[in-house]
């Protein structure tokens, strides 16, 4: 299939060319040469940048979910408790995937069109539960949301909770996330989201303390973080690494770098504004709820009473327009604009915008 | 890094140009489009024809370890008794990763330097243990030898033990594999070996017997095998699909498919050939015992007694030949010709035994 006229798809993105470019290629074999080891450290680093953290990063041959599960049963067994602050898909998800692990999961849920915002709630549920791991979303993508990760990560440290667990696939790339900052343990990105490459690698960064975790969990599989602790060290992989797409990470993120990461972050914002304000201005509705904070990587819009979900997605396509749709109890009711990565662009956007205007006032 | 100028590594193997370009495309969203799904559906079929079964494909994004471990996970809990029938690294290794999982695993063990072929033990083992699976490797890539699937096939379906699990990642697309009239259960592939594609993908073939045990285990995570079962029916995956991995795989099928199954084995079979007769020509020793079933996609030999493995590598690479060494008890001792998928090339494997004549000899 072609590429998308016009692509607003809240991921996987549209790939800038240099990025494709770099799978066109053959290299070597990475169980052998020094030179796909120097790639992974040069690419770790720039995603340290990226991630605002000094903690290791590690990176897998898997789409985003693959961190996701990376990530819980690397450091919890049968029995752990976690406390899962849920605002979306995503955030309930995560609780159900550590029960399916044994877990004792306490959710603390807020609607699908919320950010956490009642920290009592959740201070409450540390004090009492004291958790092995608190898990959260930082861009909840089906609802165009942000939490604050900095509050919890703040009540992590002040009730010495062992684990901070952070989604953050549709945000690394395209908001300021601070990891160090905010005490993120394990936080958790995906390549086809705000990095605008294909989806196939994962990534995240692991503190010392999660380190510590993960060896006394012992945890093996595909997914096992441990092989990778000591993976450059040793240069030794736990499966033959696949060059093209860690080449393909490596460019992503120095194109961001290269642009800077504040003025990425900016342009994201920017873009963001715009979209919501043309959304209002032709009378379209957010569907997160006021107070909510909202996402500069992705908009979610309550679909018009006067059309269906099914009508608007094909006049847009019949326009060269593709936006998402939704999942669950948000399918048909909301629909999405991805302006993330390559996508967060402000011509493209306009683009978009003036032909779904033209769509729900046609 | 630049490609190899004579690529020998028993995998990654050097990609056509046909299967790179693939990846240089944007696609839309595997999420959303048919098309996807269409993709997806016509390389399961041109996985089965190239497997000969008629099993369901299920199509991963991940390294060839992936499959391994879906196919374990997915269907043994602990305590269940796994039978591992072991010539290689990857034989005992694949006993090993069941113990991680909890299972009794009772080890049928030859030499690294043999093919399976103690049936009697390997009867009475199978009466004896009565294993929920039975484990081996049809291409063990370490050791240049191939195990009898077939005859360990007949011995399950005379026993009815219900699952065969059979590592073929680097058989697949270079030997004829017989799925149905062996047996298997489980056969599972990469992408990296003899399909010439980037080592980003892995698949594996499902039995009716292994979903309906898959369905029981009820394993979960990203290497979980049951969501893939009706994905394609439902349009929906586990994850967001690599559709620039998926088509290249499709791609490498496509050229395998295009020259003819039978030619393609034929072809490797006679550059194997010809590849143990220049090295025993030129002196060297075949890693194999005489009885082993020789690899039609790798030949194992053993580093001159002269010459460190160190120095061999060096003095190859030197005149642009890359070859395999090996790993464990085999490192520094035998190395390895990869004359499989794109390599398995007369012209080029000449050029590299020429090379390595004048090496070995200089």
């Amino acid at each position: 299939m072609e590429k998308y006229p016009i692509p607003m798809v809240p991921g996987p993105v549209s790939v800038p060319q240099e990025i494709l470019n770099v799978a066109a290629c053959n290299y070597g074999s990475a169980d052998l040469e020094k030179e796909y080891v120097d790639l992974y450290v040069s690419t770790q680093k720039a995603l340290q940048k990226i991630m605002r953290t000094k903690n290791q990063v590690v990176i897998q041959s898997g789409e985003g979910m693959l961190a996701l599960w990376s990530a819980l049963k690397s450091t919890l067994v049968p029995g752990d408790r976690v406390l899962a602050l849920s605002t979306g898909l995503f955030g309930y998800g995560i609780g159900t995937m550590a029960e399916t692990i044994g877990c004792e999961v306490r959710t603390v849920g807020f609607g699908f069109d919320e950010s956490i915002d009642d920290f009592e709630l959740v201070e409450k549920a540390i004090c009492e539960f004291s958790p092995k791991m608190i898990t959260m979303v930082q861009n909840e993508t089906p609802s165009g949301t942000v939490n604050p990760v900095d509050k919890i990560g703040a009540l992590k440290e002040k009730y010495g909770i062992p684990l901070l667990y952070v989604d953050a696939v549709s945000g690394i790339g395209g908001s300021d996330i601070k990891v160090d900052e905010w005490h993120v343990d394990l936080c958790l990105g995906g390549t086809q989201k705000c990095l605008s490459a294909p989806a196939s690698m994962s990534f995240l960064s692991v503190s010392d303390k999660a380190w510590e975790i993960i060896e006394e969990t012992g945890y093996v599989g595909y997914d096992a973080l441990q092989p990778f602790r000591f993976a450059v060290k040793q240069r030794y992989f736990p499966y033959t690494p696949y060059w093209q797409g860690t080449a393909q990470l490596h460019k992503a993120c120095e194109l961001i770098l290269k642009e800077g990461l504040a003025k990425v972050v900016a342009r994201h914002i920017k873009v963001a504004e715009y979209c919501r304000e043309r959304s209002l201005g032709m009378g379209l509705e957010l569907f997160p709820q006021p107070g909510a904070i909202l996402s500069p990587t992705v908009t979610a819009l309550c679909v018009p009473a006067k059309m269906s979900w099914k009508k608007l997605d094909e006049s847009l396509r019949m326009r060269g327009v593709v936006v998402g749709g939704n999942y669950g109890c948000l399918a048909g009711k909301v629909f999405r604009i991805g302006h993330m990565g390559s996508q967060a662009d402000m011509a493209l956007v306009k683009e978009a915008m003036d032909i779904l205007e033209s769509v729900v006032h046609g």
